[in-house]
């Protein structure tokens, strides 16, 4: 049994602080707990005693009778942990807190909640909250919230939330809208119980098909991903993640450390777990709707039916904006149109019936298109038929909706018209939006979760098998004397301390990853750096060296195609005195010779660790302008290699690594591996913060790709 | 007077068609004129008289009295011409043709309309439709439709539409949203009147605040962006634009070409006309209503006014993303905040009074927040407050609202606890909308629309003054002098020939109109090439010159950088030899030699003709890989020197000609004038069908910019 067992389907819930005074919590929560026939024990407790809703109330929680396992507690914060100590003692495993007055109040606050976890965990007990407005099952049923009546409709969408106002608001807002919900957890400043821990008890809830949550951030990343990767298998999550723009940046050194904002990271995030993020409010709802109730969809051509031709071009749009696009009617069904339809009708896709069109027509219609082999979904748009009501058209298609194996969105256009056919399509559970730009939106989260268990069902049972040629230990020596170099060197390095690894210390990392560099040589002087050259073979590259210039190029510390050995010379001095020029500050340890590689296309990879999800991975355009040009993707790391792949080709760097005119096809094969044992190594080693080849040399197909400049920052 | 007047005030109104049977277009107009209150007069005509809502029936046109000067067709398709010149000879001067089975049905039906046309301009007379659903005026009133009542109540967005069922579902919808509409006009075929016509005949009512539009494409663009202009400078206009994917490509032979969709002509012409684009139905009546009912917005600095922490974290994203930021409340606003609320309110922005925040409450921080200079618009949040009604809290943040002259937008979130909140609001004419998204978004259009008048304001009177130093009698004759020798030498030019410029053409074309270019001579052999390069100094380039190879790098047709006569033989053998290999049947001319340009940052500049909207301008990233890139901006030419440089900015290669990283700042004053230039020379000859430099050289800061290759195709 699980611990969070007891919130879910409890045996008896105990109110304490049940109270007669109706402006009360603990009032509205008494009279909810009854009022939503939960059959359970119902016990009250309060100092005062006397009776409620025809039941003793206790004046101890010791005096509670069972069968008793979930205690709400409805007191002033100071009262808590007292309370918590008798719920502990009486052997309640679970407690909902819901007042507020802990941590989101200020130092005095989190004290006292940090107090009662400690209570709790002694106990054994697991919390709920505080400031958390309770729970709901609809169908067990149990209202354990304090909101005012009536509560959701019994359903089929969960809702998880950090904010209880947004809670009863969509309680509120749902019923309105006309669909149900099953479960619905307001889980306030999680004390204990969090996002991650609830995914998986309310999932297993059988009458919940599709999962929402309102996230305002997420507490333990991987934790979040694992445990949302087993439920999104079996059933749809969507997440509106909010505070966006809330976080403050940290120091960064790197494009990679620039570009990899935290929203980069949940998005990685959300993707590997299979987590749908909806933009606002509506769309979760929205496709919510549309989730869990069609069939799965199981392809991209969509059919639109029509009685008015703007609508039809308005949905038209709205498919291809929502990567779908307009089904290909098959011969037979213009065919089976034609004998249904007047003769200007119009038989393309969008099939236009004229504002004639009768409920009869409707459903024969819908009929053929469905069973058109080329028709993967349909949309159906109502604007008030003007001959006809939209109420007996929805009468007349949703058997066919139902029959169907394909699904059916539909859009209606309007308000009072269509009000009648708005209630037989809700209480036969089809989705329908106003307007067919929220029922392609819908269609298009369809298309969504089917990609995603597509991509699940052709993904090998190994996902993050290793990559051969990746030496752990060896890198780890490399750290660690490193870093007793650095200490023997150095009075003080704590956790805080952020190295700039030198390059031949980067550069033989990379090379215990299999990752391919081109050997690199320190040299101090000029003739040092000849001599260098001679022996590597020319032309070669002379860079700066210096843990305090992170962009070489950035003071002109960067020469290439040097052909001979004074070049070398002239070009060793003429560095140094630019970057001392550029930066006089500059501990300069001398300059770095190397072959020039052979031409072919530059790309940058990267890695950071993200504060919430740990190793996330960078592929894209490099080069000194990645930070102005975005070409960029991102995905938690270790990747998959069908991420990877994925990566790569969402961006343009990687789209052109296949060739385009009259760039030759580039080793791409090569530049995956980079990237996915760059990933590797960041995940291997949290203590590189930062992690960034730039650029990595792809050369022509078959021929490597070579790590050419890279930088990594290293906690100390 | 406007030859429209007669459809929006007209003294007498008949209905050619009026019937008694209730389930035909004619019955429901009549019934909608007489029940409308109009105050004209109101005649009715069909061949089988009697009378009809009390009043006579004619049975021809010719016997109905004055006063008359609308008529309203709703009689079969092959029945209107007759009609029409009836009308024409009872002196009438305007009417809206309301059946289909027009140009919509095909050529026969095309033809049709091409008569009723021809009739109508016989007697000046002006056309709205065919397939019109008609017209109304619910000031006036006129309801001239033959929709079901009720039709939309009275209020200030007027609504113009290509689409008749889009006209009736917005009626209905706009009625249960509680938002009054003020005219209304269904454009059906546009036969004679379209969208460009009626726009300053609805933007003259004085009751019409705002205008919407649904689009489905537009007639003649240029006249459209002239119309839009002037009445965008008085009144808001909102276009929903659809059928963005409907449109077939042309060939197409340059960059620029490729990339000027459609849509990127529309987006152009509205920015330059000042019509603010809506992506979704709602999204436009959204907008509509925050820009019908609240003053205008001066600055950016957004305060959330809350009772719960969630939905102000939903808000402070959606300000983000919308271009606005939260406001950073002044010292003495939260001296007063801190006054009304309890100790543990926020006080921040987002300010969050609790949950036990009371109607007194959040009419008195509302103030303050409104007489915060820092704070330009507040958005008042409102989940329903568990203590109070929000009703109640509508009624007392409304004589704020109204006294400020600032904006103030509303997020109701829920249905049934808020309903009498949203009655309030709408009575009021207080823009509100469910969940913060959408409340946010309509800050944003506030901030779009005060972003046009400020730019209409900054730009000097003479927007479009003459470039010194464009010489077009100079260009014309260049370019009559290539069509002669053309036409000299071919047999057979016409209108759909497309010639490719040769270079030294276009490049002399280029520098008739000041735009700079590095000269280029055509040579024939590799020796000749030699002395050319000598004369001009070394190092020179060599192109391949075909008009058969428009992308000279694909073959291997470029050669950089050569130092010296015997590297140029070479080299234009070798060139030879490339694209003999690569395009054996091309016609090749010869090679050109042009001076190494100093180095500098290079971008793309061009222009094409568009089919709707004529001279369209572009600049980028240029390159080979402009196409993959994308990071490219249009404008309509000729252009502004206001909208050159916000073309310039929108993109990533005009950004960094300001400077980035080691990249020093490139002379962008010189490529600026190049972009007028040459959407100049665009504007000027539109048979110069697609015009491209590619690569324009942009030397460092007064150094001034070179174009190293072009091209362009002509008309013949």
């Amino acid at each position: 049994m699980n611990s969070l067992t007891p919130f879910f389907s409890p045996h008896g819930v105990v109110v304490v602080g049940a109270s007669h005074d109706p402006t009360k919590l603990g009032y509205g929560l008494a009279r909810n707990l009854v009022l939503s026939n939960y059959q359970g024990a119902i016990h009250f407790v309060n100092p005062k005693g006397g009776s409620l809703f025809s039941r003793p109330v206790y004046a101890q929680i010791s005096q509670v009778p069972d069968p008793v396992d979930l205690a709400v507690l409805l007191i002033p914060a100071a009262g808590v942990p007292e309370a918590l100590i008798a719920c502990g003692k009486r052997g309640l495993r679970a407690a909902v807190i819901g007042a507020g007055g802990f941590r989101e109040t200020g130092a005095q606050g989190a004290a006292l909640e940090t107090k009662c976890l400690q209570i709790a965990q002694s106990y054994s007990m697991r919390l709920i909250g505080p400031n958390s407005i309770g729970l709901i099952d609809t169908h067990l049923p149990l209202d354990a919230t304090f909101l005012p009546p009536p509560g959701p409709l019994a359903g089929d969408v969960a809702f998880i939330s950090h904010s209880g106002a947004i809670c009863a608001a969509v309680i509120d807002w749902a019923r309105g809208q006309g669909f149900g919900m099953s479960r619905l957890v307001s889980l306030g400043n999680q004390a204990d119980v969090n996002e991650a821990d609830v995914l998986t008890p309310v999932a297993t809830d059988p009458y919940t098909r599709v999962i929402t949550l309102y996230l305002e951030g997420v507490r333990d990343g991987r934790r979040f991903v694992a445990e949302a990767s087993q439920v999104a298998r079996q059933k749809p999550l969507i997440a509106l993640k909010v505070g966006r723009f809330s976080g403050g940046r940290r120091a960064v050194a790197s494009h990679t450390g620039a570009l990899a904002g935290s929203e980069n990271a949940y998005n990685a995030a959300f993707r590997r777990a299979g987590v749908i993020r909806a933009g606002t409010s509506q769309e979760m709802f929205d496709w919510a709707r549309a989730l869990a109730w069609c069939p799965p969809l199981r392809g991209r051509g969509v059919a639109v039916l029509t009685n008015a031709g703007g609508p039809g071009v308005t949905a038209a749009d709205a498919i291809e904006i929502n990567g779908l696009r307009l089904a290909d009617l098959a011969q037979e069904t213009r065919a089976g149109l034609a004998a249904i339809l007047p003769p200007v009708a119009s038989l393309n896709n969008p099939v236009d019936m004229l504002a004639s069109a009768s409920p009869e027509q409707y459903a024969a219609c819908l009929k053929l298109l469905l069973s058109d082999p080329e028709v993967d979904s349909v949309m159906l748009i109502l604007p008030p038929p003007p001959m006809y009501s939209a109420g007996a058209v929805a009468k007349s298609v949703i058997p066919v909706i139902h029959a169907a194996e394909k699904p059916v969105v539909v859009a209606l256009m309007g308000e009072r018209l269509i009000q009648e056919a708005v209630e037989h399509f809700r209480a036969a559970r089809v989705p329908e939006y106003r307007f067919p730009e929220r029922a392609a939106s819908a269609l298009g989260v369809l298309s969504t979760r089917a990609d995603f268990l597509a991509r699940l069902n052709s993904q090998p049972a190994a996902e993050l098998e290793r990559l051969p040629g990746t030496n752990q230990i060896l890198a780890q020596g490399i750290l660690d004397s490193y870093l007793h170099q650095i200490k023997d060197s150095h009075k003080y390095i704590d956790e805080t301390t952020s190295l700039t690894l030198p390059a031949e210390v980067l550069f033989s990392l990379l090379a215990a990853y299999g990752i391919p560099v081109l050997p690199e040589v320190l040299v101090g002087t000029a003739s040092e750096a000849a001599a260098t050259a001679r022996q590597m073979g020319f032309p070669v590259a002379l860079k700066i060296a210096s843990p305090d210039i992170p962009h070489k190029s950035d003071v002109n510390g960067i020469l290439l195609n040097l052909h001979d050995e004074s070049q070398v010379e002239a070009g060793y001095r003429q560095i140094v005195e630019n970057a001392y020029l550029a930066r006089p500050q500059a501990q300069i340890q001398g300059v770095t010779v190397q072959r020039m590689a052979p031409s072919g296309q530059e790309v940058i990879v990267g890695a950071v660790q993200d504060a919430q999800f740990g190793p996330l991975a960078m592929f894209g355009s490099g080069g000194v302008e990645v930070e102005g040009l975005k070409d960029v993707s991102f995905g938690l790391a270790p990747l998959t290699s069908q991420e990877a792949d994925e990566m790569i080709d969402s961006t343009w760097a990687g789209q052109k690594l296949r060739g385009f005119r009259s760039l030759p096809p580039a080793d791409r094969q090569s530049a995956r591996e980079v990237l996915l044992r760059l990933a590797q190594l960041a995940a291997d080693f949290p203590a590189l913060t930062e992690l960034e080849i730039n650029p990595l040399r792809v050369l022509p197909e078959n021929q490597g790709a070579y790590a050419l400049d890279a930088r990594a920052s290293l906690k100390g």
